[in-house]
């Protein structure tokens, strides 16, 4: 079989809430500097540069945040091969379909999509791309690749992947998705040890995934061909056409393909990987001081510990404070504790009414 | 005897920092509208009007807090007598001897003189008022009278004064001074039931006072007197001389005189009175929701209780937190356990290295 030609393709149409007031639609979490020095964004496409293997990225992103992707991967030295813009979001099977549509047209129908969110964090990235390459073989032989980290926690925010039948080397059968589970489940999956978190990331052959849709879902299908059939070019951006685009409903391409496939693969991942998914796991993954607070922009703590504080502007004074995220952003500040992160889609709903 | 001549000389030269990041230099806490539409000075100017038997105040201020005063004193309809600005702060002692001169050379040697903090809070001026109206004959007689807040708590952040043998009705010879407690102690006092706290406000007559200024501390009464002498008037206000004033030493009244003067007397008052020294009193004097919290500006909670949150400006979003101070000022917030608010000091010390 000959050697695949795989294209990544990030999607960066999130505008998530949980990292609110950093997160925002105008500048979601991708778009920022939330470790070291590149964005998510730009993480995300340094992580499969051209040396490695990989064609250059295709990006999927709103319309209206094109010009926005563009400078920052212009920034790192990335000349996209294509920047794809959403009129609306319509999650991650429309997403999914675009994908493989323009790869397919571009590096022809058997050609691999590594279908990638642009707001994860990788701490191995070799790793990561072994397991790419890995799984690539055994993707041409017919099969939609997910990857699933090996869970190291009894994560209750995280959905799973039950592995079941060997493939090939380190490559199972995809028996199940889970919707995310609540402690004890998650616990017994940990245990288990046949369970592995959902990544969101994807690797499979362009026209393969076409296919599936079209089995699954054609209507998300015929939506997507006419939204990139009628696209416009603009400014080396391809714009999906609203109204087509519009008219396709939004799901997940768990929901509408992943659940329902014969063909669905894992390949398990061990790179550290986490989908940076609230204040809580920016903590973690920061680094900390001798007082295990990790303090970015103007900050000062004293007799604090275990705290994230950051700020892109008004200064911060903490004293005799412990696990809390303080982060200001704009003319917002939050504050909460680090273990309570998932109250700020609850406070987000309370701003916006 | 005649009824005495009453002139609140309020004492407005306090730039402490244990209300940051609200009080600063500049704009001092008296200056802020901690409680309801007047600020502290305002509050205390209006706590001792010309209907209730007392002459327009006098303040001393800052040289350069002299128009701001002005004009908040002129915002509520007082105008004061005048307004003296000290070059330098000096404590307590030099502004009781200003006081003391001023009201003389104003108002005559009999003249009492109401010496106010500018940034306390009363609950009960008619008590307040008719606590001095009571003292006012006493005082005439001879005496240098200290208003003493009865404790309603074992608090460690006052100073005490002992009451003595009585001298009239409601009235003792001050028999002692005595520094913050210890906790142990602050409980004895509170417990003996002839401790009272040292509230910092004074009623005597101005000659009487100059008199015990010469006695105990004649370099500060010479320092004060050239630079009194020595003035000039300015837009209305009275601006010491900086020379002189400048080499008198800093000392409170306290030290300077209440210690050693056979003349000392107290009253004991019983009027909700408190230095709002902290965050934490301000939380204590505030209104509160249903939730405990004490909200100002642009500010939201939730899931939170027993909080002091105030913006003057950056939208404040708390989630899942208690008993903290949150306070937002200018380009700084401030987060801190609303019982830890003596740490605001370090905190600042911190801020300016």
């Amino acid at each position: 079989m000959s050697k695949p030609v795989i294209v990544p393709v990030i999607m960066s149409g999130g505008a998530g809430t949980r990292l609110w007031p950093l997160s925002r639609p105008e500048k979601p979490k991708q778009m920022h500097k939330l470790f070291g020095d590149m964005t998510l964004l730009q993480q995300t496409a340094a992580r499969v540069p051209a040396d490695c293997g990989f064609t250059a990225p295709i990006v999927i992103c709103a319309t209206s945040q094109c010009e926005d992707v563009r400078q920052q991967l212009s920034t790192i030295g990335i000349e996209p091969v294509t920047i794809i813009g959403e009129p609306v979001p319509r999650n991650t099977a429309p997403c999914a379909d675009i994908a493989a549509r323009a790869v397919a047209d571009l590096f022809g129908p058997e050609a691999l999509v590594l279908l990638l969110a642009s707001d994860h964090f990788i701490a191995d990235p070799i790793g990561f791309r072994a397991a790419i390459h890995q799984a690539a073989p055994v993707c041409q032989q017919g099969h939609i690749i997910t990857f699933g980290p090996k869970p190291v926690r009894p994560e209750t925010g995280y959905g799973y992947l039950l592995a079941g039948a060997r493939i090939a080397d380190g490559i199972c059968k995809l028996d199940k998705f889970v919707e995310k589970p609540d402690l004890k489940t998650a616990e017994r999956y940990l245990e288990d040890g046949n369970y592995l978190w959902n990544s969101g990331m994807f690797l499979f052959p362009a026209e393969l995934m076409l296919g599936e849709i079209t089995k699954y879902r054609p209507e998300i299908a015929k939506a997507c061909q006419q939204a990139y059939k009628n696209s416009v070019i603009k400014d080396a951006e391809m714009l999906l056409d609203a109204d087509s685009f519009s008219t396709g409903v939004a799901e997940s391409i768990d929901n509408a393909v992943m659940e329902n496939t014969d063909i669905g693969a894992v390949i398990a991942l061990d790179v550290g990987w986490s989908d940076v998914g609230s204040w809580q796991a920016i903590y973690e993954l920061s680094q900390k001081d001798f007082n295990k607070n990790a303090c970015s922009g103007q900050t000062i703590a004293v007799d604090s510990e275990n705290c994230l504080i950051r700020s892109d502007g008004i200064r911060i004074a903490a004293a005799g404070v412990q696990d809390l995220a303080i982060i200001a952003n704009g003319n917002d500040v939050l504050i909460m504790p680090l273990k309570q992160a998932q109250k700020v889609r609850e406070l987000v709903e309370q701003l916006d009414n």
